[in-house]
């Protein structure tokens, strides 16, 4: 089911919650106590849920950790999606290192640069290859997902190079609005834009 | 002036791609071919682009060169921001890392974490202390952003820390909704909300 993209930034938000919930042995959870916590209008809490394969039980609301459970399911953090990184320098370095990625349904196989003082070597056990290198591996891989953290003048190139080897969706941390095939996905995060926001916000103070 | 944030996300790739232009010594740009390139509709680029202090000359557009210089002033880039992180883990290490984030005006100048065997060290030239220390490193330092990258059941509590310090302005990166004072500025980046976004679109395809 396409969830519209404000319901979607949610669930995570009410999964946050439920998870603590569950590691504090707690059973049950209404709507309206997800609401509380997570500063979202109760019916919008309600509403979001509904979308969901659960439904809560009269006076108690729903079992926490089915509601995990059936969260974590539909967000597809339950799945494995084969993911390479395009851009070994300090941001996707980082993400290689960061391990919450894998237990959010996201499994980083290669880490691709063109570097000569890094390709061939490993980070968190993850190999970086040569860019040129990426057709063979895809073959072998099959990974669904590309990251692209290179400098801004490379993105598109990235972007080309990874769509033409079958990658369905592009997570984008450059602040390049790359254009490929609209059956690609892509999703943008550009930590940039999201300071240029706060920046602003802050400066009207 | 308080642009919306539809806006202010737009302005960093028109910058990305205007600063792009100055690298290849192009002089000028108009906003057709800034609209082209960033794959915006070119009377949303006009009208964008019409809220800063440039104007275009006929038939040329805009000079690169200055067109840079304005979008990064009003953008926030050119100042410095001081700021901490809260949780030096793996994101919070990796953005210590990230020494992009200076050039777009933020200045890390402290990390704070509870777990002894980082406390002390420095991850780039930038020292973690504990966060008991906060109150005092604070007084000094007068940080304004502050970075959240705990694990989620930390995640308001570090928020109020930071603000009973004078923290103006919070960015969160954990997937739990933080609740603060409306007078602080907060900007969610939660990796995992876009990755369930992209997992969503990806296997409706």
């Amino acid at each position: 089911m396409i969830l519209p993209e404000p319901s979607l930034r949610r669930l995570p938000w009410y999964l946050a919650h439920v998870k603590l919930l569950m590691e504090n042995s707690v059973e049950f959870v209404s709507s309206t106590q997800i609401a509380a916590a997570t500063n979202v209008d109760a019916s919008q809490v309600a509403k979001d849920l509904s979308m969901l394969e659960i439904s809560g039980k009269t006076r108690v609301g729903y079992e926490v950790a089915s509601l995990v459970e059936v969260l974590e399911d539909f967000l597809g953090f339950t799945k494995c999606h084969k993911a390479c990184i395009f851009g070994v320098g300090s941001l996707g370095g980082a993400l290689m290192h960061d391990s919450g990625l894998e237990q959010y349904g996201l499994k980083l196989v290669a880490g691709f640069d063109v570097r000569s003082d890094i390709v061939g070597k490993e980070i968190n056990g993850i190999k970086i290859y040569n860019i040129s290198e990426f057709e063979e591996i895809q073959k072998k891989e099959q990974m669904v997902i590309g990251i692209i953290t290179v400098p801004v003048d490379k993105a598109q190139e990235s972007a080309d190079i990874m769509v033409s080897g079958g990658i369905g969706a592009i997570w984008n941390f450059t602040p390049y609005k790359i254009k490929v095939d609209e059956s690609v996905v892509v999703q943008e995060t550009s930590l940039y834009a999201h300071l240029a926001v706060m920046f602003n916000r802050l400066n009207e103070k």
